[in-house]
């Protein structure tokens, strides 16, 4: 039966890459790739490094359109554009599917997708494949190979742990930190954050372990209590964003 | 200046070491084990496997003893033993590395700590280490190497997202299970749960997507509404520990 492998390939440093990861990419015939628009013309070039020193011989690369989406639609109908979006991306990938992924008697053609960070955090891959195998047009069987995440790689390079002894962490995005801080949690670890939702929560004064495209060359770090750093962050990410043109930034919040 | 190495290893296939581990592995000459007292017998198999595979000739282990911890305090007084335990530890820590890393004109010694999983994640050697550097007896610099957590690890194996789209999700500990379901989310990752504390929640019935030993070769998984598959795992649980003589098992709860 075809295999598709959803491989996380870490947060930006290919040295991140697991064996498990290497030995998969290798096996690989067809990798899709998904048209993000130019969004994050970044990360692209951390792809290419990896399928050139990892990917075998003769492998193609097929590029899925990235349908349009709504991204006007905030608060309670933010799920909902998602959900639509993402059936049109189901059937997208399912039309690649069919034409690039044959099935015979000598064996069938393995396809990718390659993940940044670990395809279990916020990352939509594995929920438009479940979409894709519901609907039963096409078969394949899938394995996921987890990555480093952005998290993971953020803690390591503050030297910190996400939790603190017996307690426990919470990891959110932007949208809902800007709405409160979590109950029932002083450690939270936030990803998505377009509006810098840390901002609202100058009151409380936790220390802030911030990272932007960490594990990368370009990887800035800052760290401190939130009233004495909040400034810095702001003007740093301001200038990489300007100076990149896209910014992947993650932050550990650790309330008193 | 003297560097120890703190290096996530993964969750128990030797397949989910990056390079980045494998390059700093070959880079150590002396290995800090800290001796659990037998209590995890099983994965010091795959920490061999590691080292016979990736360290360099000539490194060493040096066994760190583990100081009596009191295991039955539970309740509020809980981190203050943990924290106890921790001091005892960094003492212990500090002396191995004065006796065992040297520094000198022709270039200091490099230690590692090989921890499971992910250091960011339930584990104290970042804390202890912390600890010995405050009290200024022995200096050193020390790197974090990230790992594949049990937590991506079982994701990965159950081919499921941590989160649901925009939505958090909180990893925390069967004691904290056990007092109550986590406010605010409705995904929750559990680990170190001795007490099986989701048998608490078969009241709301979430799925559970459960793992033991996950990516080694006595991996089990069993997922499911909880009140379908509560006794399997139950059972399933017994069964391995009493075979193995230890466990480690790790779950996500999600609520509907």
């Amino acid at each position: 039966m075809r295999k598709i492998y959803v491989i996380g390939i870490g947060a930006g440093d290919p040295d991140h890459l697991t064996v498990a990861a290497i030995k998969a990419i290798g096996r690989v015939d067809v990798f899709f790739l998904l048209d993000k628009g130019g969004e994050r013309a970044g990360p692209v070039g951390l792809r290419e490094e990896i399928l050139r020193q990892y990917a075998a011989e003769g492998h193609r690369l097929v590029e899925i359109p990235d349908p349009a989406r709504d991204r006007t639609t905030d608060g309670p109908g933010y799920p909902g554009a998602v959900d639509a979006w993402r059936t049109r991306r189901s059937l997208l990938f399912e039309q690649a599917f069919a034409e690039e992924l044959t099935e015979g008697p000598e064996g069938a053609t393995t396809g990718a997708f390659l993940v940044w960070g670990d395809p279990a955090l916020y990352d939509s891959t594995l929920a438009v494949l479940e979409e894709v195998l519901a609907r039963g047009t096409v078969r394949f069987d899938h394995e996921v190979i987890p990555g480093i995440s952005s998290v993971s790689a953020l803690a390591a390079r503050h030297r910190v742990a996400l939790n603190r002894v017996g307690r426990a962490v919470q990891i959110t995005t932007g949208r809902r930190l800007a709405q409160g801080w979590p109950e029932g949690v002083d450690d939270v670890v936030v990803m998505l954050d377009a509006q810098q939702a840390y901002l609202r929560h100058l009151d409380t004064d936790p220390v802030i372990h911030w990272g932007a495209y960490v594990g990368s060359e370009d990887e800035i770090l800052v760290s401190g209590r939130l009233s004495e750093v909040a400034e810095e962050i702001g003007e740093v990410r301001a200038a990489a964003r300007e100076r990149k043109g896209w910014i992947m930034d993650t932050y550990l919040l650790r309330r008193d």
